[in-house]
């Protein structure tokens, strides 16, 4: 019967049987130290002989708790009994035991089936599921199905750039870059209230610490909206309950990284401001006329807003039009859409749509865009489809953000940038 | 306030305000009957003149909910104003307010837009999505991590045939068929538990009722484990606590299909035969010998543990080893994998995997493979793997079997298949 490392203190006194990798090894002669190291934490194991396996070896060890003023937790393993279950060659690629900030992010990709195992690094991961898991169960509470739909589509039907081709039998596919028009579909067909985490393909040329060419989208949409206030109301509400359940339930990963999350109180106070008012402010803070919100004036306007408002993030909507998808709810030359910045980041791209039939007839044009060239999409229009909006928020930039982490490309297991496809 | 269709018998005597889609019209001349379906249910509407709009249109009614025999519920609300939110076409594609047995597959998947507003298929996919939440919640309750991983992958490892090849920048990559080595490179990175819900891709060009080219795949993967033994108690364990939940929270959707699901006695019961025994078991049954378990093996299988166990599935153990793939665990000539086989169709496939690098080069060549060839993948190897294993459990199949629909494709949002690439 195993016992986690974590455990161990609780059977002071006891015989233990416990499974993990070889963490560190100091070898004095007569006795050695060995650190242990599974899923749950790290324990301390005396053996009275020099140590036969390697860093990183799978071992069990059969032995006795007993208190240790210098181990960690206060208790120690005596080993009675040590087997390798996997031996570990010996020419490690990159050490395991130290501080992965002394390892460049590109050895640290490169090696990902080793990086992964530096407890700090692997722990992004614990967060990120944690993230998955409250974003699914908060929008359950709220009456929202979860969906899965296809990633392969027939038609490049938001624009057709930015789309990676797929061999597909005898013809060709598209991997999409959001399930925008399914999670539409699915409004129309009388759910309502959809939510999809889904692999996202962008098939753009950046290289930047903030893209990826593959990622994690938590997708939402609902039915029967007035404006895209009300789904800022609704993503308010979703932060609110992820970062209070992570401050609860995850406060040592956020300890490790020195990060924190904003208070419910402080998301209320996440200001919302006109895409002409972003301009307004990032032009005065940066003494030049800017246009529109780039990555630096992202990271402007989050620091007007914490000066402001005590919170490194903040809404804008009424994007002109022009700026914004075909799709998008007109008003005026604006729109009914909207972007989360958080800490510097856009983290939430979303809106009302064009929910009627007429109105997309007329956005079309002024998109170069024809019905043909939009597949089964109109359809789900034609035959009553409710004033609805959704938003979509990056997996790996929010964690990123929470975490306070450089480079977006930490935050996935496997990134996909134009040259990384492996491993 | 919007009110929804099931809750108007709590507001009886009171004002409401509904919103939802014109499921059934009957126009009495002074007197009309509207039921209004909302993702709730349905409502009856009572109308003092003929309706000015068509069925499937998107309608806000106000009016005083009365006491009516004759309405389903008891209720029916007395419009006092109805707005028209999003006027349907009244071509409808095809009719919502039937029977969908009534319409061929073809003609519901080709209109999916509409087919899936019918009451009875929408509900096929709440049932779906009980399912996803249950599988997590019951692995995170026993400390497995979720996990994303990459979905396009540089190499085709598992054998080259049977993918899609993705246009990737200046060069090509695959689709991939399951996260199979990345989950066991999460094992051998110390999360040691871990399980994904993502997508799974087979470039094959069967055209049956059990296959789809674009699937959900729900994966486990598990360390220190012995043998395929305790996957297939941890398999018993999360499909006793799904079948449970949806048991209690979904029973209005299986009686709405006639359908049940084992209860945990039932799944407790669940036989276990070698392939040696099933092949046996098959051949007498059929009054001919057979070498593989094919569907209709499968399904005669099922009848047998039906007969003698009660329930109508069966695990299969100690497939041969060219039967299986070659990082499968070897014991003699056969291996530690298995097969679960539930109401006649193969839902699961899984085993212990080889963990130790020297069993791993001993494999290759008689799978016709080489280190070079795999990539990074023995890399998982070298440095440390524990012992461990997992399996995958095809979310459609088992949402297909729960509900006893004739083909997968109805179980899928927007199946892909051959032919199919749209909506």
């Amino acid at each position: 019967m195993r016992t986690l490392a974590a455990e161990i203190a609780r059977h002071t006194g006891e015989e233990v049987e416990l499974s993990g990798w070889v963490h560190r090894i100091r070898d004095l002669g007569k006795v050695s130290f060995v650190i242990l190291r599974d899923r749950s934490g790290e324990a301390q194991i005396v053996l009275d002989r020099k140590p036969d396996f390697t860093h990183e070896s799978v071992i069990t060890v059969k032995g006795l708790v007993a208190p240790s003023e210098k181990a960690p937790g206060g208790v120690e393993v005596r080993a009675a009994e040590i087997t390798v279950l996997a031996a570990a060659d010996p020419q490690l690629p990159i050490p395991v035991n130290q501080d992965p900030a002394k390892l460049s992010l590109e050895a640290l990709l490169d090696n990902r089936y080793i990086s992964l195992r530096i407890p700090k690094l692997r722990r992004i991961f614990e967060l990120q599921a944690a993230i998955l898991r409250h974003f699914a169960d908060f929008l359950r509470s709220e009456g929202f199905t979860e969906i899965k739909t296809s990633k392969l589509i027939g038609t490049g039907t938001e624009g057709g750039t930015g789309l990676f081709q797929v061999e597909y039998f005898d013809t060709k596919v598209y991997l999409a870059q959001s399930p925008q028009f399914y999670k539409q579909a699915m409004i129309a067909s009388g759910m309502e209230r959809v939510f999809e985490i889904g692999d996202a393909y962008r098939a753009e040329k950046h290289e930047t610490p903030r893209h990826l060419n593959e990622y994690v989208s938590l997708d939402v949409e609902m039915a029967f909206i007035e404006s895209e206030g009300d789904l800022m109301d609704l993503e308010r509400r979703i932060l609110a309950y992820v970062f209070a359940k992570l401050a609860e339930q995850n406060g040592e990963i956020l300890e490790l990284w020195g990060a924190s999350v904003p208070t419910a109180e402080e998301v209320g106070r996440i200001p919302l401001v006109s895409h002409d008012e972003a301009r307004e402010i990032v032009s005065e803070r940066l003494g030049r006329k800017v246009f529109e919100i780039n990555p630096e004036g992202e990271r402007v306007l989050c620091d007007w807003a914490k000066e402001r408002h005590g919170i490194e993030a903040a809404f804008i909507n009424a994007y002109p039009r022009k700026m914004r998808p075909f799709y998008t709810y007109p008003l005026d030359s604006k729109t009914m859409s909207f972007d989360l910045l958080f800490r510097g980041l856009e983290v939430t791209t979303g809106g009302r749509r064009i929910n009627e039939y007429p109105m997309l007839l007329d956005a079309l044009p002024r998109f170069g865009l024809t019905l043909e060239g939009l597949g089964d999409y109109p359809t789900i229009f034609k035959y009553g489809c409710p004033p609805h909006g959704g938003f979509a928020i990056g997996l790996e930039r929010l964690t990123q953000k929470i975490l306070g982490l450089a480079n977006v490309k930490e935050t996935s297991l496997f990134p996909r940038d134009r040259h990384r496809i492996r491993p």
